[in-house]
């Protein structure tokens, strides 16, 4: 892996950044899947949009895109993208003039075998509700952390979390959709949860064919009876679920069709 | 402000440290009033219970006790310790054998004057309910940061904050003590907020006069309607409430006393 810290290759990072003091930052994860970063213009408006709702003074989009391309290089490889409001003084106060720090990291493109399916379990950890946050991709990610220590590699691919009031509201990095009465829902993302690039993607490809994804509350019940069950990411796509909590899953076909569509973009 | 990264005074911090990019740590604000600094041995046993919640392997308590004193150099200060997953590559999950990375530092006495009473507001801002989560001192404090942006310096000393069910749980870097029919209640912190150790120490002194602090669930109709009120923290001791949304609040004759005690300390 590396990294560009504020446009420095091979750079560290003030201990006293406030990314690190409390996760005061946003970050993007950016596919590369040849040359191109993948829905740039989708990240970044994200990422935008997340700045001003933390309050964070406006970004410089040119800079970031220039820097997302800088990193990449060209190749094949996974970009991300953080931005913590800069260095403090001590107290959450954030600095009347916040200077942004911008961290922008390259790694390899891992190995995924989206089209095998997904084997996913239920996570014991649950998602805090709190609509100040919700939808965003911030640096608050310690329950993700958590529901992801609760297999090891190999066991799942994935676990699905639910929120304090026993909605189900995501993977522990992919968003989720359900075939339920022969029509895609997906839950709603008003009260915790990450508003994923990749289910936008999938609501607009959805969408272009006549078809709109619902977005409501999701019960447990309702995955488990679902005829059909989709992850979402940057990196894979449409990835199908293949098993949950150790019941096979029907593979709906369309994964196959979405993905072949992203091979486009 | 000074730091020590790692036992290495003005190093910087990797950018690929969890803690920056998950908010994968802990944290402790211990305050040193003159040379010595205050409670530690109920700081670190707050540490090592965090580090233990969130599978860390087992602290150096010893190494950081020394680092502590060294930061501190024997004078007056705010000792901030920081502890982290440390470094790891993509993704949640931990690394299995995480290299837990420490940054200590040092900031100037601020000027607080908690004689002279708080002036206290309602923070909009909610905290989110996750019993993961509730009472650790943890890195992932962007709720504290949004609800301390709801006010100028000068405005208010604090903020009060609910939870999304609409219990009071604490100000944004302090505990919360109401006198209710003549007893001191304090609220659970069993679904969120930060179990703070001046929170302990104002209900063991009250326990060692015979007359235990309640904890339980509080409304903000308790709360306005309570003949007294305490903020407690670190830094501050107990610090009476003058003012609560520019109503006055009677101050009591305790806080003073428990500070008086907190002074043999």
């Amino acid at each position: 892996m590396r990294a560009l810290v504020d446009g420095q290759e091979g750079a560290r990072v003030d201990p006293f950044d406030r990314g690190l003091q409390y996760g005061d930052g946003l970050f993007e994860t950016i596919a590369v899947p040849e040359s191109k970063p993948r829905f740039l213009d989708w990240h970044l408006e994200r990422l935008t949009d997340g700045a001003s709702r933390l309050g964070f003074p406006a970004l410089d989009t040119e800079l970031l895109r220039r820097e997302v391309s800088a990193i990449g290089n060209g190749s094949r490889c996974i970009v991300k993208l953080v931005v913590t409001r800069g260095s403090g003084s001590r107290g959450y106060r954030p600095p009347q003039m916040p200077q942004l720090r911008r961290i922008v990291s390259a790694s390899d493109w891992p190995p995924v075998a989206a089209g095998a399916g997904a084997r996913v379990g239920w996570c014991r950890t649950r998602l805090g509700r709190n609509p100040d946050l919700a939808g965003l991709k911030h640096l608050n990610r310690l329950e993700q952390v958590l529901a992801r220590s609760e297999w090891e590699d190999g066991v799942l691919d994935e676990g699905l979390m639910s929120d304090e009031a026993g909605n189900v509201i995501a993977a522990t990095q992919a968003n989720l959709f359900a075939r339920i009465n022969s029509r895609w829902v997906t839950p709603r993302l008003d009260q915790c949860g990450v508003a994923g690039i990749m289910r936008r993607a999938f609501c607009a490809w959805r969408a272009s064919q006549g078809a709109a994804v619902e977005e409501r509350q999701i019960s447990r019940a309702e995955v488990e009876s679902a005829s059909a069950l989709l992850l979402t990411n940057a990196l894979v796509g449409a990835w199908p679920v293949r098993e949950l909590a150790g019941r096979p899953v029907a593979v709906d076909a369309e994964s196959t069709e979405f993905n072949a569509w992203l091979g486009g973009k």
